[in-house]
């Protein structure tokens, strides 16, 4: 994006966080306008063997040392809806928990969306699947590598929230001109344009 | 405790932490032998009207400050059996996840028992209430005030740790000849000398 243009709009850092209990993933991007760039992705693992504290405690290590490198000014993270096991929500709880005080500690601001939105929007369905998420993610921010899934699902995290947010009004008017490519047959939501 | 006595014995500080969405409780014990003596205990309340993350950030640093004041050696946390909704087991574990994290930042190990025995050893019947393990951990430790229920669990927590761990052997031998007297007609699992 050319320097001039971006310095005439407000830039807003976006990170998506996707919470689990074996591996976080996390996406920076970058909104200007209806633009979206990406700057960062990735997952934290939990050491091997580790006990459950120090796991915790990795991962909270993790994302505060995100927050001080990308200094995002808002989180995205997805909204649970509890259809699995109790025992499931608990772990995921944890992981969960422990994001969103390093998020609350950085005083973020904290956007919450239901996946199907989310899948929905990236993908054009809401039942898309993670290889999808993961393709989609990939042409829509043009990764020369596929991210991995946990990223992938943070980072769609991240382009729901910079279209979704209050620049969509902007974005329904300028999307029908974008030169960025549909992303995929099926009606996506929105374009990102290339850089 | 007669400081000369204490001296030739290794002194073990336990953190008993009882994680909750709304109010966390919190008790410090520090061990000497077979004695166990009350340091500190209390409640965190998240703030009203914050945010979940806002609230976590908050459980989050007042942790990290208790654990510096303290400096326990060791932590304890009930293990959770969910029993509850998908939901209720998802908000438990943010708030337990936070704990954990903080636990295992400041390196200590962890120790985790089931509701029940806790409550056995307390008060003699693992399913006694909430008022019930109140009443018995003012009187084992000697407390002039009731704790607060929160805390009052995690200072359950710690006594259970203070008299399960390796010194239960210690324990079973002192015991009977301990000067306390008897807590509760229902026959507790362990005796707590007055100070």
């Amino acid at each position: 994006m050319p320097a001039a243009e971006a310095s005439a709009e407000a830039r807003v850092r976006i990170l998506g966080i996707d919470p689990g209990s074996t591996v976080t993933g996390f996406g920076v991007l970058e909104q200007a306008g209806a633009r979206v760039r990406h700057v960062a992705h990735g997952t934290v693992r939990h050491p091997r063997h580790a006990s459950l504290a120090e796991r915790l405690a990795t991962l909270q290590a993790a994302l505060v040392e995100l927050i001080a490198t990308h200094r995002p000014d808002v989180a995205v993270v997805e909204r649970v809806f509890v259809a699995a096991s109790p025992r499931a929500a608990l772990v995921l709880g944890h992981a969960r928990g422990v994001a969103l005080a390093a998020v609350g500690a950085a005083g973020l601001p904290l956007h919450e969306y239901a996946p199907s939105q989310i899948k929905l929007a990236v993908t054009g369905s809401g039942a898309a699947d993670k290889r999808q998420v993961q393709a989609m993610v990939q042409r829509l921010l043009a990764l020369a590598a596929p991210p991995p899934f946990d990223a992938a699902d943070a980072l769609a995290a991240a382009l729901y929230h910079g279209h979704a947010g209050p620049l969509a009004a902007v974005l329904a008017r300028v999307a029908p001109r974008a030169r960025g490519r549909r992303a995929t047959t099926r009606g996506p939501r929105f374009v990102v344009r290339r850089k």
